[in-house]
C-alpha cells in the first residue's frame, strides 16, 4: 500500500488530491444543474456525510453559467463534468469551477481542447482525463478493454502535456471490476498522476455496493487510488456512506463510529439483530471514530468487546461492558442500549476534553 | 488469480470445496437449532438464494441430536459449529452431520479432539479448523494478530496430520480486513489446504456488507478463497446475496442476471432510478445470467447497451434496445419496461432452446 505515496499532488480548490494525502470521497448531483437551488440542496446532503469534492453534469450552457450560483451557496470544491463540447468547459472555468473533467472519448475538437487547457493553466484548474469503457476514442481499437482505456488516457495526456500542462488526474472506468482493475494497474505503471477510481454503472445498491466495494477495495489495497467515487443507481448520499466504508474497511480514513457485531446464531440469546440496530441509529451522529462492539456470542463476544473502545459482550438476560478493554459493568438486558451508550457518551467526553 | 487451483479438493456432503472447483457459498443458521422446524424453514430460505452448503451452532446436545432430523429436510449439506465441548462434535458424527468447524481456540481437550478426529477420519468427514481473532488459543501471544491467527491454525493442522487425518479445511476470520487479508496471505505460503474466507463480525449491511466485500474481494483477485461466508448481522439470505454478488463481480461464478445501471446526473432525461427498480424486481427470478443494462445517458449509454447481451438506452421520451449489441427496437418512454423485459424474455427462450 505504498504506491499513493508516490503519484504527484493536485489541488482541486484547497482540497490535496494525490502526493499521499488521505483519499478523498467524491460524488456527483443527479439534479438538474440549472435547477440551481435543486442542486445546492443536494450538495449540502452530501456535504453532511462527509462527500468532499462533488461534480456536476454540464449538459449546456444554462447549466455551465449556474456553477458561479452553485459555487456561491456550498462549502468543497466543485467539477465541472463536460462530454462533447469544448466550450461547456470554457464557459464553466469563466462560472469559476475548481476542476474539470474532460472525456477524450468524446470531445473531438483538438483546438477546443488546446483553448480549454490554456485558460484551465492560466488559472491553476486541475483536469481530470475520465475515460470510460462505454465512450472510448472510436480511432482506439488495439488491444484489451483495458489496453484501450489506458491507450485513451496516455494520448490525452500526451497532448495535455504537449501544452505543457500537469495539472492532470486520471480514471479508467469500466463495469467490468477484473478490467477496471488491469486498466489502473497498467496506468499506474505508466504514470504518476494522481488516480480517481471507481467502478462504472454499478447498478443499485446493495448490488452496486458490492461490486464497487470489491473493485476499489482491491485497488485501493494495493496503494492504487487518490480519490474515490461509487456510482450507484440511488440517491448520491448513500454513494458518499458506501465510500466512506470503503475506506475505514481499510483502515484509510476514520470516519465516525466503526460498528462490530456478530451474524448471531443458534447461541444468542439475545435478541441482538434488534439491539444492534437502535445502537446503529444512536452512533450515526457520532463525531468521534469511536469502534462499539455489540456481540451476543460467548465464542468471540469477550474477545471483540475487549478489542473495541466500547464493547457489549450480552448473554441470556445480562451481560458486561467493557471500555478500552477493561470491564467496566455489568448490565441486565433490559438496559443494554442505555448503558452502553453511557458508556460510549463517557468515552466522547473524554476524546473531546 | 492462479492459487485457488492449488489448494487440495475436500468434498462436503458431495459439494467440492478447493482443488480449483468454482468457489463455493455458504452460510449459516441464526435460528435455534434445537427447534427443527424453524432451523429447516431458514435453510430452505437459504437454498432458495443459492446458499451451498449449511453451517448450525451445537451449543448442547439436543441442537447435535437435531442434526438427523434437519439433515433430512433440507438439500445442502450440512456442517456442525463446534465450541468449547469436543463431545459435541462426536454427537454430531453421530446425527449425521457431512462436516464439522472446530474452534482451537477454546477446546481445549486433546484426547477429546483426538477422538473426534478418530471418528471423522472413519466416516470420511472433513473439519475446519475455524481459527477466530476474538477466540485465539491463550497460549499463541507471540507476532501479530495475523501471524498469532496462523500459528493456531498450524499448530491444530499438525495435530491431525500426526493423526493421519487430511480432510481439512482453514479458516482464519478477524473484524480487521488488513489483518485478515495478511492472515490468509501467510496461511497460502503455508499451506494447500482449500480455504474458508471470511470478515467476522462485520455489523449490519450495508457497512457489512461492504467490509465483506473490500476483504473477501481483494482475497479471490488473489485467487486465495475456495469457500466464502459473508458473516452479517441480518436475516442470513443477506449473507448468501451478498456473497453472489462479490462473486459475480469479480467473474467467478455466474448466479442470475446481472444489472448494469448509470448513477444518473444532471444529463438524465428519464426516472431511472424509479425504471432500474422495477427491472431489478423483475430480473431476480431470472435463471440465467443475463447482462441487462439500463442506462439514461447518451455519453456511455449506446456503449453500455451495446456491451450487454440485451441494453436499454434511455433518452428523453425515447430509448434504443440492444440485443448482443444489435439495435432491434426504439421505444417510447411508456413503454421501456415492457419492452425491454419482452427481450430479455427472448433472450432466455433462445438460452433455454
Amino acid at each position: 500500500m505504498t504506491r499513493s505515496s508516490k503519484t504527484r499532488a493536485v489541488d482541486i480548490g484547497g482540497v490535496t488530491v494525490g502526493g499521499g494525502a488521505p483519499v478523498v470521497v467524491q460524488s456527483m448531483t443527479k439534479t438538474d444543474t440549472r435547477d440551481v437551488s435543486a442542486t445546492v440542496a443536494q450538495i449540502a446532503e452530501l456535504e453532511a456525510e462527509g462527500c468532499e469534492l462533488v461534480r456536476v453534469a454540464v449538459p449546456d450552457m444554462e447549466a455551465a453559467r449556474a456553477i458561479t450560483a452553485i459555487k456561491k451557496a456550498i462549502h468543497i470544491p466543485l467539477i465541472a463534468d463536460i462530454h462533447f463540447d469544448h466550450r461547456l468547459a470554457l464557459e464553466s472555468l469563466k462560472a469559476g469551477v475548481d476542476a474539470l473533467r474532460l472525456n477524450p472519448g468524446n470531445i473531438t475538437s483538438r483546438q477546443g481542447v488546446a483553448r480549454v487547457v490554456a485558460k484551465a493553466r492560466a488559472r491553476h484548474i486541475p483536469i481530470r482525463i475520465g475515460v470510460n469503457a462505454g465512450s472510448l476514442p472510436k480511432d482506439i481499437t488495439e488491444g484489451s478493454l483495458a489496453q484501450r482505456m489506458v491507450s485513451a488516457a496516455l494520448r490525452e495526456i500526451g497532448f495535455l502535456e504537449g501544452l505543457d500542462f500537469d495539472l492532470i488526474k486520471i480514471s479508467l472506468k469500466a463495469f467490468d471490476v477484473p478490467t477496471t482493475v488491469a486498466g489502473y494497474h497498467l496506468m499506474a505503471r505508466h504514470t504518476r498522476y494522481p488516480l480517481h477510481v471507481g467502478i462504472t454503472e454499478a447498478g443499485p445498491p446493495p448490488a452496486g455496493s458490492i461490486r464497487s466495494a470489491v473493485g476499489i477495495g482491491i485497488l485501493l489495497h494495493q496503494g492504487i487510488g487518490d480519490t474515490i467515487r461509487v456510482s450507484l443507481t440511488s440517491p448520491p448520499a448513500e454513494e458518499v456512506r458506501a465510500a466512506w466504508e470503503i475506506l475505514k474497511s481499510l483502515n484509510l480514513r476514520e470516519h465516525g463510529a466503526v460498528l462490530v457485531s456478530c451474524p448471531t446464531c443458534g447461541r444468542c440469546d439475545v435478541d441482538l439483530q434488534g439491539l444492534v440496530a437502535q445502537v446503529e441509529q444512536r452512533l450515526k451522529n457520532l463525531g468521534s471514530p469511536l469502534k462499539v462492539a455489540v456481540m451476543g456470542c460467548e465464542v468471540n463476544g469477550p474477545g471483540e468487546a475487549r478489542e473495541a473502545d466500547v464493547g457489549l459482550a450480552a448473554g441470556k438476560g445480562r451481560g458486561v461492558i467493557f471500555k478500552k478493554g477493561e470491564k467496566v459493568r455489568t448490565v441486565t438486558e433490559a438496559s443494554f442500549m442505555d448503558d452502553l451508550m453511557a458508556v460510549v457518551a463517557e468515552m466522547e467526553d473524554s476524546n473531546a476534553g
